[in-house]
């Protein structure tokens, strides 16, 4: 499929408001990878496919998710199921099979310990886009150009408070990947 | 051993400053106990002991904690060490045997799902004896006498949120521990 035909494939898929939204995380996600040095044409195609399932209803994803064997702990958190079920099905519906490109799509909502650089600008790319808006965000933003592990810190954070004003649940696994971006930024590891 | 023999036996291995946390976290707990029906005999127990390693230099809390087979997931965090090596060597040094209460010793920091009631009255008695003093406390305090497990989330949800001003390790088990609080909280269950 080439990319224009990937777009309108999604575009059918998602309410004109996602699919805004999904042209920011694209326009994004190419302009992280080419500041940051992975592959442009693979964030771009992660990121058309981040949201393919976003508006499926909720009995459709946790069957779809059982069928194709997801890891039964993105079961608890419903919003998780998205990008795992989009990650499933994109070598059959869309023919990417590039293993780096569908972890990026699986994990753009949660992140996850030893993210690729790849799944990083994905992550922050669907956080910062040009449609989203809340008080962090300027700095992320900012960040996000210089440097790429703060800007992820301070989202995962950002993310977690929100998730304690709302009282809501936080998924474990965000944890253990924000507390190993904060341990690369103090150890002053490059990974 | 006697209460007052253990007492004691604690005082001797703390400095005066946190000997004085430790009986404020006794009184706390035993009125707590008492409040929400659980053995308050057994709430001082795990009370008198939660800190009694919480001076010991780091590296004798790792090699006494291998010794003991103490789970590697709490290595992670030197902080959550003390409350685990106190109820490995209760037995011997207190003659201590009750598992709960040993429970109790181990989780005082980081909690843990499915806490019994002991446990979560001296997790909360650590949290706001009369001696701490932080933002949240007085609201804390007041729910700790009314709803346990109000008291609970908010008191995880404070944690975390100081944990993430200090750029410091969230310990995932803290995070799965808040999120079933809340759960119970939204379902009204009483556990």
């Amino acid at each position: 499929m080439t990319e224009e035909q990937i777009r309108e494939k999604v575009q059918s898929a998602l309410s004109p408001k996602r699919f805004r939204h999904v042209e920011g995380v694209v326009q994004t996600a190419d302009r992280l990878a080419r500041l940051h040095g992975t592959d442009p044409d693979h964030a771009r195609l992660a990121a058309w496919l981040h949201d393919y399932c976003r508006e499926w209803p909720k009995e459709k994803l946790l069957q779809t998710a059982k069928q194709h064997s997801v890891n039964e702990m993105f079961f608890e958190v419903t919003e998780l199921l998205h990008g795992h079920i989009a990650a499933a099905i994109a070598p059959e519906e869309f023919g990417i099979a590039d293993e780096d490109v569908l972890n990026a799509v699986r994990f753009h909502t949660s992140g996850r310990p030893n993210m690729s650089l790849l799944e990083k600008v994905v992550f922050l790319a669907d956080a910062i886009e040009p449609g989203r808006d809340y008080p962090a965000i300027a700095e992320i933003r900012k960040l996000a150009e210089e440097d790429l592990h703060m800007a992820l810190a301070l989202s995962f954070d950002n993310t977690i408070e929100y998730l304690i004003r709302r009282q809501q649940p936080i998924f474990p696994l965000t944890v253990v990947a924000r507390n190993e971006i904060w341990r690369i930024l103090k150890d002053g590891r490059v990974v």
